[in-house]
């Protein structure tokens, strides 16, 4: 699905469910809070040609890729993994490399601090890896609490994954920069927690784009959030344009006011060898369509996945 | 995936893992237990042409096996569900049924009483759905705690499932009977919760068949499971031995001692319109493979997607 067709289906499901799902917009789903924390679940789908292409990475990127697309999630509402669950639809060819594809995943779930308390197994014609994340929040952000006059942020330097894809598209090599931003990313856990204790307002993963998500979370909080393309951080050789619509770089995109911005900035480097970039600025107003930069209105819809998670 | 390869699959999944995925084995992981009830999560996945084909049945009832299958991995627990999320990918020849198919699923979640939090839509060339489930149980009752002299019972009457696809895949129209328990099965919520009130050390819910559900039990308690086939309460017209093996019935089976399944079978009617019988008993020891009935060792494998869920 290209554009905002995905869009119309999710607001099609909705009609349909009605009062069975409710609150429904977030990276993750927030379930009932408790007394050491909120706990906050969500789902993510990772299918052969849709989201990578086997000629460009190995079996265990894959199943890197896999794993942080979903964890990064709960990254984005200032949570901690705990629990994972993984279901498997698996070709006969794909038989031999699920190993790998287990140790890529393996080691992302690890290095988070979670398990693997379950999952599925599925023969099936195309290989895909649906992931469910199930972790916990001291405050939970979501995309939906952005006010005008905050700051917007965001994580690390963007372009890396969509150079890398132009790259491959082309024929060529990604440089091993790009390479690495696309084949092996991680969730921004410290960066996710430290922007929630901070006061974030709000704040989302760059799954579609730094231009698609800040109209997400534009469209979410009812605002309009106002970039400027100059201040976008982009990677090594990386042209503005690609920074401002790479996608799947899960870096983080928060709001924030500005005095919650200085005291984080101030200790940021302890909680981040990466850096915080002031890109814009929470306007007042918005537009149905949740409006980001004029100018960039395309996401990554290519390789669009798009969540519904409430 | 035939046949034992599915296991092999999983026995390696769980070498590569370690002790990151522990305890897995369960139709669903419990999560921490709190003061109201025991939190259990489960996911399991419908492929087209693996666990259904379009022709056989309505995008309504696609949707509606997709949210029982799941669902009833909470049943086979004890447990009520609370929470779903909803992964689809869609072709785009699918494109115009999903709101059939989001009916069928939003039909069973209402019945369960449990709402639809999240879910992630992607594209792709075969249409699956991979139903996340989340729900609670004042007693959990895993399949690892069967003891030797337990009864084992079953609920409802078997088959159904099993010669409905026997009728179609002959080119045969299958018996309203049988397509009504392929087409619209349901998760034995008051059923489940009964069997784990009366005292049931094991459950499991009947996906692979009855002969491989109760293998899956054995080896799980390390018990063996002795099967009178002769007992197997086999729905109108259908034979004994595909009322053993037909899969994806969702029929609870279940091991309890003598005196709790006196006490319960005296207030059956108060819990379920369908039958309890008792198919068998718990011996002592058991082989690798997970023993049931010697004559049965096939089930429901050319529909196989087993969990691994904790």
């Amino acid at each position: 699905m290209r554009d905002g067709a995905e869009f119309d289906t999710i607001r099609a499901l909705m009609a349909r469910w009605g009062d069975l799902a409710v609150d429904i917009g977030d990276d993750a789903a927030v379930l009932a809070p408790s007394a050491d924390g909120t706990r906050v679940v969500s789902v993510d789908a990772c299918v052969e040609d849709v989201h990578f292409r086997r000629a460009w990475i190995s079996a265990r990127e894959v199943g890197v890729r896999a794993a942080v697309a979903a964890l990064s999630d709960l990254a984005a509402m200032g949570a901690r993994a705990e629990y994972v669950l993984i279901a498997f639809v698996i070709p006969e060819a794909w038989r031999e490399q699920l190993s790998d594809v287990a140790d890529g995943m393996g080691a992302v779930i690890r290095e988070a601090g979670a398990r693997i308390v379950g999952g599925n197994l599925s023969r099936g014609a195309v290989f895909s890896i649906t992931t469910t994340v199930i972790g916990r929040a001291r405050r939970v952000v979501s995309r939906s609490g952005a006010r005008e006059g905050d700051l917007v942020v965001v994580t690390g330097l963007l372009g890396g994954p969509g150079a890398a894809i132009q790259a491959w598209t082309a024929g060529e090599n990604p440089t091993v920069w790009s390479r690495g931003r696309f084949a092996a990313p991680a969730p921004r856990w410290a960066e996710g927690e430290a922007l929630a204790a901070a006061g974030a307002t709000a704040m989302i993963d760059l799954s579609d784009g730094l231009s698609g998500d800040a109209r997400h979370l534009a469209a979410a909080s009812g605002v309009r959030l106002l970039l400027d393309a100059a201040r976008v951080p982009a990677g090594p050789g990386i042209a503005p344009e690609v920074a401002m619509q790479s996608g799947e770089e899960y870096e983080l995109l928060a709001c924030l006011p500005a005095s919650a911005y200085e005291a984080l900035q101030s200790r940021w480097e302890t909680c981040s060898a990466r850096p915080l970039t002031v890109v814009g600025v929470v306007g007042a107003g918005h537009d149905a369509a949740g409006s980001a930069d004029a100018e960039s209105r395309r996401g990554f819809d290519h390789f669009a996945s798009p969540k519904f998670t409430r």
